[in-house]
Order: structure tokens, then C-alpha cells, then sequence
């Protein structure tokens, strides 16, 4: 037997984050023992800024398809896109079961229709408290709260100790829909010994504790008090059921019909009714169509585009081409939401296009966070009280400041394991370590495309992007090597060509110098052709104007 | 004599904004009375995110040059660049003199320096409380105070009566720096009577007041005490003397030398001793060279990049790819600075790099605003007393807020004007209102280019930076009207092609029957076949992978 082996593949628990680890988004994780791999979340990221034209990004699997026939289902903890969304492009690549709660489940669904998967996936709603076996793990489902309904945190038992997960969470005990956080299980399950916590990350740079969901509806009532005699628009996430109930809530109570706008948000509101977790009372949505049947202060609109994404309905109706609705001074405007980072800027445009067609606009505490600040942090760890600590779910700033309550809480350092993505912890009662490294990645979806655009492509868009590109073509007789037609001159998003003919007929003369030159001396190699045209015609260009597009010469074969 | 004249053109001033209304940055305003105009400030802004390749912004000044023989000068409040920014490139359009303060003409002398312009441009250093007469005007300069030493209000004498301009500005009664806000002089002008208040609106959604900056001396003192074994670095505004005057004084106190970082700060610090801005104690400032003589603890570095820039020195520290400078688990790193909007995501990313190198980072309140809050704003309105109000310097929703708090100070909301970059307010002692509008805009700066991008090349990036591009090119006989050479095609940025040959080789075919069709009918019109290659790729590459790269054909006359 090889020493090496026994190595890399004692018996220990593995886990192995695949994403998630260094950006909000793209979280999934594989837990591995011997012969089983069950696969926690399958989220997406959206795209940096730097990558252009990209729709979304997803994670590389290449580790959970190479054991495929290890792979036991994906267990989900909730229902938001960094969490589900990356599913019908990996499920397309390897059929395995997927575990969720009920209103996870009902969105998944809604994917898998989308992607024609419904019938080939199988699928199996969980309820709280229930537990599944999958291979040598059992996974508990234990209830959370989360700005979206049905989230759950994993108990996941394995022979060489149990692991929690926390998913994406905060401790609400007044929420707006079903129970507050089932904190008895956490205790019990910490009292029965938990060898790591996989905790959520993102508000442990906060301070104190997340206010309740149900915090809200004093303000938005006071909102409806307020404003008697003006329409009511709400913008907030399309997912967040429970910021929905609320709204339609103090509607009801002041006796104004709702309509919902939005594609994402009418399909999540009409799946959460479906499956009870919407009380709505009778009469009070409306159709879009029929808004204009009521005056303004007996409607209330709850929209999408709190983020100030260009498509959405708010964006639209503050651009003026929305279809239904015009924005008018006897409109007040509610961002119930806080702008993720790197929306500031199209969130505020929206909201001074807003003003600008006299609205009032509300866009400061109208929100509170569903992740878990550092109070909420450091009672699960109380309550968990593991031997490891595996912060999750941020970027390394925030993961790092959960590490550092860990050690607060007097979690040994060498016990708190900051991962990189890609990285196999070895885990069991004796000890902990990192004992390899799988590939994992980015791969970049656009359009129907997976994974076809790369960093070749992703370069050229950024130079296509800063200054545009010079097209040099030209016909070369390859029998005899000389030029028959061209070089003619073309260029895209680089100048504005009516008010440039000087440069554009000095560049045209440039070449046909070089081309003179590179022929005249009997030699017609191709390449040669192609690098003096790049070369002579960058350096003009780069003196003139001090831009550089991208020269692409083009030769034709006669 | 004709009526309309006598409107348009009656006795009283005009206010002319021609920018920094729907924007923050690009702040320039014209007074005109009679023959005379005055133009304040002559200020950049950055590009949004969808001017790709965009270096600045500057303002449309038609109005100016089709009336220079009236412009008496540029009278500049201060240093900042979205206040002097675009002088250079304005004052090679029309040479007329500018009047500032000491330093805010030293960094005017650096701009015009480097743009060939100091020998040609007249140029005059004013001190507060020093008046200069341009034209029928009277321009008075009144000390406040600013994240920039030597930031100046005016007060603007016309026949038609007086307006005060803030600025930027906060009242900070402890300033680092010279005297703190001329308040008794603001109350003298008002006192006598002022028409209009134009004023700084950035921080109108702020309540309260603005800290001063020498609050933060104790912080930066706190953070010296308490990291005695670490190298200190901190990152701030390059402008921000007072900033660096208090770094200087920690470090001195305790006994560290001090690197200045980043050319942008190395150029306005030199500006600033030179003027005598600045005090720093002999032998304290070192060079960068002589770091690696000192150990951790001995030595502090101040720096640009506190906005993530990516080629600024802290984010060339964070990528491993500044020269002198590695970041180790001994540093401390001061964000001495909030991130602008619009740099959330930047900022974060410097973040996370300097963390993940072991640093401690401290980004949290060692900032204060240099613009005031609410209740300075109410302070200026209350000494100054004027009859109109003109909100300027901020966003639509900035400049709505100081609308509010105008109207909550007793001022009628017919004399409160939300005016548009362009409109002309006239305005007199009897009545003010908007008489027209002069041509402004946004001039696109791309190198060397002012004006030659415009929106069909943005247009154009925007397109390519999407999906790329898809080149199809032939060569045609003229005469015959037949096909020589091609269609070859050529793509970038669309597709990774080594990875794609199917879907190339498909679209090759697809343009071979559209030209055969094209050709085949006999006719030959280079338009008709341009409009066919388009159409058919387009539609094909729609179907097959959901994107629309640029297709651009070139035909070749052979």
C-alpha cells in the first residue's frame, strides 16, 4: 500500500468549497467521504465590470464529473440566484437529485422548466426538521430565517463527525411568515458535539444584530398614513416574499388595491401563493390593466428595479418608456432595499430621474438586511460550539472578521480555516487540515454560450471597448505576390470618420508605403506583412492620437 | 425699438450654469450683465460607465466663444478638478485671464504647464478679502474652508445687485490650516442685501454638521499609538493638504519619517510647501528610496489610490506590482477617505488584496466630508439672507434637498430655482425667472482627441464590447460583377474560433449561398449584398448562440 495514498486519502470528511470563497455569489460545496459526494447550493455570480457582454458566471465542476458515480444529489439551502441559479447548466452536465425546502423548490422548478429539465430532474421537497440519507451522509434540514422564505441551514452528519451549515441566515424572532430560527436544534445539535461551522459571512464586519423583517410594517405604515392622497410604489427584490406580505399588508389596511410589476417578481409572488407562503386577501391585487380604473391614492404598485437595473419596471417607468405607468409629482417612490455594492451609481440615476418628474423619493430606511451580524454570529457559534471554524458565504474582508469573532469566542487560530476556493480540508475528531487542491473557476455564460468565451475573448472585448478597431484589407495575388486591391481603411468605434479624413487618408498613404516596401523587396510572407502593419500603423496612430485600437490587416487571396 | 428685445435682453443679470447641474463634476457658470461676462470655475468630470474608452468630460462653451469679446475671465473658487479641470483645454479655445487664490493657482500653473499654456495664459493670485473689477462686475473672495486648502466663496457685485456663491465648502470653525470660514463677512454682505445664494448642495440629504478636520488627528494619533511595531501606511485624496499635514504631525509625534506616494500627491504636496500650505519638520519626509534603510516601525507612507484607481500606487502595492513597496502581515492600512460612487466595488477589491496579504486594514471613519451638512447649509442661508435661492454643485437630488431646507427657512418656493445646465436666469431686485437657453453639453475627451468621439463611436464600443465583432470581406470584379476573392470571415471578440469551427464553417457556407444568390441574379449593387451578409449572419448567429456581434462586410473593388 502507498503511503501517499493513504495521504491524500485517509478517512477523513473533505469538504471542498468550489466557489463562493472569493466573491458574493457562486456558492456550492462538496462534501466527500469515501465513496459519497453530496453537493451543497449550485449558485451563480454576476459578471465583474471588466467582464463585457457576459450574462453570468458559473462555477466549474470538472472535480464533481470526474466522480460523477460518487455524487449523491445537490441539497439546497434557499431559493436566491448565488445559491440555485448556476443548477440547469450543471444539472445539464450530470443528473443527480436535487433536496430543498418547498419554496426553494418552487423556484428551482421554475428554472428547470425554463431550461426543459422538469422531467428529467429528479426532485424531492424536505421539510423542516426531516433528514435525508444520501450515500454515508445524513442532511438535516433545520429552519432559518433569511429575506427569503423556506431557508434552511444543514446538519450534515458523516461517519467522521458532524458539519453545519448555516446557509445564508439572520436570527429573526418575530418573522413575518412561519417560525423564528429553530435555535432549540442548534443547541441540541451543538450539545451532541459539532466538528465544523460553515457560517454565512456577509454582515460580520456589523456590528450588533439584524432588526427584525417585521420591524418594517410600522414603517410602512406610516408611509400609507402619510401620504393619503398619492400613489405608492415600492420597489424592492423580487424574491423577498416577506417584504411582499407586509406591503400588501398596510395596502389592505388602507384600503388600496396592489398591483405587482415585474417579470421575476410576479413569477416568484405567484409561485410563494401557490405554495401558501403569501396570505394575500381577496380583491386586493389588481391587474396592471385595470390601474387605470382606480384614482392614485387607492393603489399601491410593488415593483422590481430597487437596483436600478436598466431593464426592470422602475427603471422603466422613471425612463418614461414604460408601458403602463407614468410617473407623475402625485407619486411617492419606496426604495425598500439598500443598493448592492456596485449599484450606487444606476440606483441613484434612478432616483433623480425619479424627482426630476416631481415624485418624492424614500430611499433610506426602508430595509433591513437578511444576513446575520455580529451578535447573530457569535450566539450560533455559542449555541454550535464547534471544534472548527470554516467561515463561508463573502469576500475575504468579510470572511476575515468572522474569523476574528471565532477567535473572540475562543476558537483556537489553527482551528479557523480561511479557504480558497478549489481547496480539500480533511476533517475528523483528531484534527484538521488542507491536504489538496481540485480545479475549480469561472465560466463565463453569454448568451447561449457556456463557457465558448474565454480571457482571449474577454481582452479583445476590453480593447474593442477603449478605443475601437482599424481594419486594414488588401488583395495579394499569391503567385506573383503583388498587391491587386487595397489596402483599404475601416474602423469601428475609433473616430468618427466624416470629421477625420485627414488622419484616415495620411493612414491610407502610411500604408500603402509599407505595403510598397514589404513587397517591393520580393519577400510576401504573410506575417510579415501583417506585423509591419500593425506596427507602422499603431505608431501613427498612437502619435496622433494617443489612442491605441485594436489593427487587425486582413489579406485576401486572389 | 422691438419688444421682444426688451425681454430677452432687459436689465437684469444673468445666470447662465453650463454644467455641474445633472452631474457632479464639470461646475462652470457664467454671470453676464450688459457686455460683461464672468465665467466661475472651469471644471472636468469623469466619464459614466457607458462612455467606453472615455478619458474626461468636458463642457460645450459655444456660448462663450461666440460671445468672448464679452468674457473678462475665469474666477476659480478652487483646486479641485471638477472646478479647474477642464481650463487647459477651454483656455485653447479662448485666452482670457484667470484670478484665484495661492494654491488653487498653483495647481492651475501645474494644469497649464503641462498643456504648453503658462507663458500665453494672463493670470492673477487673489487673497480673500481682496475685490477684482472685471467688466461691470466686482468679484470679492471670502475664505471657507474645503478638503482643499484655499477654497474660496465670491460674492459677485452687479449693477443688478449681489450673488454669493459658496463654492464647495463646510464651516469648520478648528481647521488645520489657516482661518476657518469668513462667517462675519457672509453676514456684512447679507446684512446689505443679497439677491441671490447659489450654494453647495452635495451634503443637502445629510443632517447636521460636518465634523472638522482636525477631529481626525486624534484618530490618526490613536492609530499611531496602538500599531508601534507595524509600517503605517494611509491612503487619501492627493489634494487633501490638511490630510497629509496631520498624517505628518502623528508620524512626527512618533517618531516615523514619511514617504509621499503616487505622483499626483508627490506634485501637490510640492506645490503646497512651496507655497508654505504646508509645515513639515525638517528631516521627517523621506524619499522612497530610502525606505529599506528604516525598519517597519520607523516609517509611515502616504499614498494615492484611496478610490481602488487601479494604476494608482496603493493598488499597485495591493497587485504585487509596485516597485518599492511589498505588503506584508506588518503593515497597517488606512483608508483615509469614503469611496465616491461608483468606486464601491474598486475600493473593496484593494480591500480584499491587502487582507488576503495579512494586513490589517482600517477603512472605516478616518474620513470627514469637506462639504457641508445640513445645518451649515441652514448657517450660509441664515447670514446671507438672500431673496432667490439657486441650488448648484450636486445631483438632481442633491440640489432638491437644499431646495427643501430654502423652503423651510421661510424662503417662497417661486424664488427657489432648480434650473438645468443651460437655461438663462435673469434676474434683478424686482423678479427672476428663466429667459431662455444657451447651447451646453458634454465634450468627450478620448487621448488626444476633445470632441471626435461622439455618440455614433460610443455607440459602436458599446456594440463591440458586448459581442465583438464579425468581419466578412470579398473582392468583386467590377466589371463582371463577379466574385474574385473571399467571403472569408474574421471575428474578434465574439468567440473563442479554434473552439468554434463548426459554427465559423457553418456562417461561411451560409455567406457563399448569400452571395451566389446575391451575385447570381445578375445585379450587383454593393449595398443591396452589404444589407444581405448582414441580415443572414446576424439572424444565424441570433439562432445559434443568442448574441449580436457587430457584422461588418467590406467589399473590395478588385
Amino acid at each position: 500500500m502507498k503511503k501517499a495514498k493513504q495521504v491524500n486519502n485517509g478517512p477523513g470528511l473533505k469538504i471542498i468549497p468550489m466557489g463562493g470563497l472569493e466573491q458574493i455569489g457562486m456558492n456550492i460545496t462538496a462534501f466527500e467521504y469515501e465513496d459519497s459526494i453530496i453537493v451543497v447550493d449550485c449558485g451563480l455570480s454576476f459578471p465583474n465590470d471588466d467582464m463585457l457582454g457576459i450574462d453570468m458566471v458559473i462555477p466549474d465542476i470538472t472535480y464533481l464529473t470526474d466522480h460523477v458515480d460518487k455524487v449523491k444529489g445537490f441539497v439546497i439551502t434557499h431559493g436566491h440566484e448565488d445559491h440555485i441559479g448556476a443548477l440547469p447548466y450543471i444539472l445539464k452536465q450530470m443528473n443527480v437529485p436535487v433536496y430543498a425546502t418547498r419554496l426553494t423548490m418552487g423556484i428551482i422548478e421554475n428554472k428547470l422548466k425554463e431550461h426543459n429539465l422538469l422531467k428529467t430532474t429528479k426532485r424531492k421537497v424536505i421539510k423542516f426538521g426531516q433528514s435525508i440519507n444520501l450515500g454515508q451522509f445524513r442532511i438535516e434540514f433545520i429552519k432559518t430565517n433569511h429575506s427569503i422564505v423556506d431557508a434552511a441551514a444543514l446538519a450534515i452528519y458523516s461517519p467522521a463527525g458532524t458539519v453545519v451549515h448555516t446557509g445564508d441566515f439572520k436570527v429573526d424572532y418575530t418573522p413575518v411568515f412561519g417560525d423564528a430560527i429553530d435555535l432549540q436544534r442548534f443547541a441540541e445539535i451543538g450539545k451532541k458535539g459539532v466538528l465544523a461551522l460553515m457560517c454565512d459571512s456577509t454582515n460580520a464586519e456589523r456590528p450588533g444584530f439584524s432588526p427584525s423583517e417585521r420591524s418594517l410594517s410600522r414603517i410602512f405604515d406610516t408611509i400609507f398614513h402619510e401620504h393619503p392622497s398619492k400613489r405608492i410604489i415600492i420597489a424592492t427584490f423580487a424574491s423577498n416574499v416577506d417584504r411582499v406580505q407586509q406591503i400588501i399588508n398596510s395596502a389592505y389596511k388602507y384600503n388600496r388595491k396592489v398591483v405587482v410589476e415585474g417579470r421575476s417578481m410576479v413569477n416568484i409572488i405567484d409561485t410563494a401563493m401557490n405554495l401558501g407562503c403569501l396570505d394575500i386577501p381577496e380583491n386586493t391585487l389588481i391587474n396592471i390593466e385595470q390601474l387605470k380604473n382606480y384614482p392614485d391614492e387607492r393603489t399601491a404598485i410593488i415593483t422590481t428595479g430597487s437596483q436600478g437595473e436598466s431593464m426592470a419596471a422602475l427603471s422603466r417607468m422613471a425612463g418614461s418608456v414604460h408601458k403602463k405607468v407614468s410617473i407623475t409629482p402625485n407619486d411617492v417612490i419606496i426604495f425598500s432595499s439598500n443598493p448592492i455594492p456596485g449599484n450606487e451609481k444606476a440606483v441613484t440615476k434612478v432616483i433623480n430621474e425619479l424627482s426630476m418628474k416631481g415624485a418624492e423619493v424614500i430611499f433610506q430606511d426602508v430595509h433591513v438586511s437578511g444576513h446575520a451580524c455580529q451578535e447573530e454570529i457569535k450566539l450560533i457559534y455559542t449555541l454550535v460550539h464547534p471544534k472548527y471554524s470554516v467561515p463561508i458565504h463573502g469576500e475575504f474582508k468579510h470572511r476575515k472578521a468572522q474569523a476574528r469573532l471565532a477567535a473572540d469566542l475562543g476558537i483556537p487560530k489553527d482551528n479557523i480555516f480561511m479557504l480558497n476556493s478549489g481547496d480539500v480540508l480533511e476533517i475528523d475528531s483528531e484534527s484538521a487540515r488542507v491536504t489538496g487542491k481540485v480545479q475549480v473557476g469561472s465560466i463565463l455564460v453569454d448568451g447561449l454560450g457556456v463557457g465558448d468565451v474565454g480571457n482571449v475573448v474577454l481582452r479583445d472585448r476590453q480593447h474593442l471597448a477603449e478605443d475601437g478597431i482599424m481594419i486594414v484589407v488588401m488583395g495579394l495575388d499569391s503567385a506573383s505576390g503583388q498587391l491587386v486591391c487595397g489596402p483599404d481603411l475601416v474602423s469601428r468605434g475609433f473616430v468618427y470618420v466624416k470629421e477625420s479624413d485627414e488622419l484616415m487618408e495620411e493612414a491610407g498613404e502610411l500604408m500603402r508605403d509599407v505595403l510598397d516596401k514589404c513587397i517591393g523587396r520580393g519577400g510576401c510572407d504573410w506575417g510579415k506583412i501583417k506585423t509591419s502593419v500593425k506596427d507602422s500603423l499603431g505608431d501613427y496612430i498612437w502619435k496622433k492620437t494617443k489612442r491605441r485600437p485594436m489593427i487587425l490587416p486582413i489579406i485576401m487571396d486572389v
